[in-house]
């Protein structure tokens, strides 16, 4: 018997939250352009919707899969998924006026449930949180909320936190709840890196640049900065699963410990003293998904964090099959091969990267 | 016999350009701040020189290590370095006003020549381009002008160009001329990354961010900037060395293709057909230098670049000893170290890494 296959990294827009994206008129929202009349567009970076770019570069064609559940046991069957830990995409909930937050989270949040009730043993979640709520109270009182949501495994979050960035010390209470309730947190990008850092061209290469480059960046200064604010010493069970591995994590976490132990400023603030290296945090705090297309960073995540802490995952909706029509998504096919030729003979090792790692630490059942 | 060690990313600042250095009131330049009147701080970075910060927070303490070769030679000798390939740091000639580019190119490279023969066989140079000169011809003529320096071997760069950065097409006479003259490029950060992408709290942790992540991040975009534009399928025999093991392009290789394929604006410029792939442009364009501190940094860049691409470097005089009357630099001992791991009993392989594949690749007298 081979065991079962987990998607850790898989999103929905659930229809309540598609409806809103159609109903808003700015960033993020889904529009459709006088000049190309058939094609609804989800624009959630900012200018994307720059309409004196060619109608290619707006933002990027949406359909059922983004919000059909229907369509994700589909691809879920297709590509052998045993299960999949469903998300709401990026930007989530961040841009909810601070009345709404509270409602619209619980609202998203019995939504997601349910879909995973439609298909038992198949589906569970990471939840949202109303971050943009007046007060981190309600946030609290959210996640206290999650335990009645039979399905939900942690919460996604992106890098912004309630504004400031994740090492806020206002994020306190969160953390504290988050690991009271042993919710882990699904760290995602959205924000990317200022526009001006790709340079004047950066428009001619699409979405290469800030998608490819600026999506792990973000995550990678999140957790750079979590680590260096001390936040995984002062909340040792906080667990952080890092999207695309660890952005650039695993390659960096060299640099970064060398940076740390050679910094003037952080020695003289006796921030060095009594501090878990990088290494040992990204062995008890962090995990990473599989979702970097190569061989070379599977190697490298695993090198990282052991090999009990990488977990399969496919980023869909995104990434499509080049041809409408192909078979398998080209995307999912790169992750799979990365993790069998990364392990070759050792099954059993591949194994706990497509599925068992997931299984235990998500606390799914088997 | 065991093989020579080679250090390819060293640096110095001759004697000219710390005169220079002196002489200016703005970035980059050597202070002394008048509460703290015993210690020169070099400034390199903007924001570094804000005197509201704790005076261990303005740049970096300077000394002979940046300026005086003799002090190169006694730190490669306490390392075993046999041969060091030096540089000009950064910001290297970038700054100087365009009527002074092509003089102090050519002193600055005069100079770093003579340092060169004061030592033979143990010094060899990248040299320093014009780039601030008012025409592409003045760089071009330098850089036919560098035959004449018998220890050149190659340029540094940063990532600036002519100001727009290295796909810029007013740069194509200056790839000419360096493939015309068999001169790779050693490319470097010296910009980082807009500070806004660091958060309100970045100045809490020193110079980590902008050091351990807006560097290599800034040598990955500079670096797919040229790949997504084609520069190395116009210029196919274009050879360039990448500072800090490629930033991160090692792990986000397979992210950058992944999404240079499915991007439908590229698709429709028709900029997808023919080209090469990027893990074809690493294995023929790129070389990588060894500075990652870590054994998975280094397998990483092996994976990426293959095994005869990888060359052991130090970045001295940066990353100097935590304690003052330490034998040895544990940055540079960090690295020898992942090298030692990551190949275990290959020794001949890990031979190469530590000097002869820049030997072959660079053509030093063995």
């Amino acid at each position: 018997m081979t065991s079962k296959i987990v998607d850790v990294h898989t999103h929905v827009y659930p229809p309540s939250y598609i409806s809103l994206l159609r109903s808003r008129e700015k960033l993020p929202y889904i529009r459709i352009f006088p000049d190309a009349p058939n094609a609804s567009r989800l624009i959630i970076l900012p200018g994307e919707d720059d309409p004196s770019k060619p109608s290619t570069s707006r933002g990027r064609p949406i359909g059922p899969e983004y919000w059909d559940i229907k369509e994700k046991i589909y691809f879920m069957d297709k590509h052998k998924i045993d299960i999949s830990v469903i998300s709401l995409a990026n930007p989530w909930l961040d841009f909810i006026s601070p009345e709404a937050a509270a409602e619209t989270a619980e609202k998203t949040n019995d939504e997601i449930e349910e879909l995973c009730e439609k298909y038992p043993g198949r589906l569970y979640a990471f939840a949202a949180l109303p971050l943009s709520a007046s007060s981190p109270d309600i946030i609290v009182k959210e996640i206290a909320r999650l335990k009645s949501l039979k399905h939900v495994r942690g919460v996604i979050l992106g890098t912004s936190g309630l504004g400031k960035g994740l090492d806020d010390e206002a994020l306190v209470p969160v953390f504290e709840a988050l690991c009271e309730n042993q919710l882990p947190i699904f760290l995602h990008p959205h924000y990317g890196l200022p526009s001006e850092a790709y340079g004047p061209k950066a428009g001619e290469s699409g979405h290469v640049l800030p998608l490819a480059l600026g999506f792990p960046m973000e995550t990678t200064i999140a957790v750079t900065r979590m680590i260096v604010s001390g936040i995984f010493d002062q909340f040792k069970d906080l667990k952080v699963l890092l999207a695309h591995s660890g952005g650039t994590l695993p390659f960096l976490a060299g640099r970064i410990e060398s940076c740390i132990q050679h910094d003037g400023h952080l020695k003289k603030a006796g921030k060095l003293e009594g501090r878990r290296s990088i290494w040992e945090i990204l062995r008890s705090n962090i995990y990473l998904d599989g979702v970097v297309y190569s061989e070379v960073g599977i190697r490298a995540a695993i090198g990282a964090s052991g090999g009990t802490r990488v977990m399969f995952g496919t980023d869909h909706p995104f990434f499509p099959p080049l041809v409408g029509d192909e078979k398998e998504w080209l995307s999912v096919r790169t992750n799979y091969d990365a993790i069998s030729n990364a392990f070759g003979e050792a099954k059993e090792e591949a194994e706990a990267v497509l599925g068992r790692n997931a299984i235990q630490a998500l606390n799914l059942e088997d």
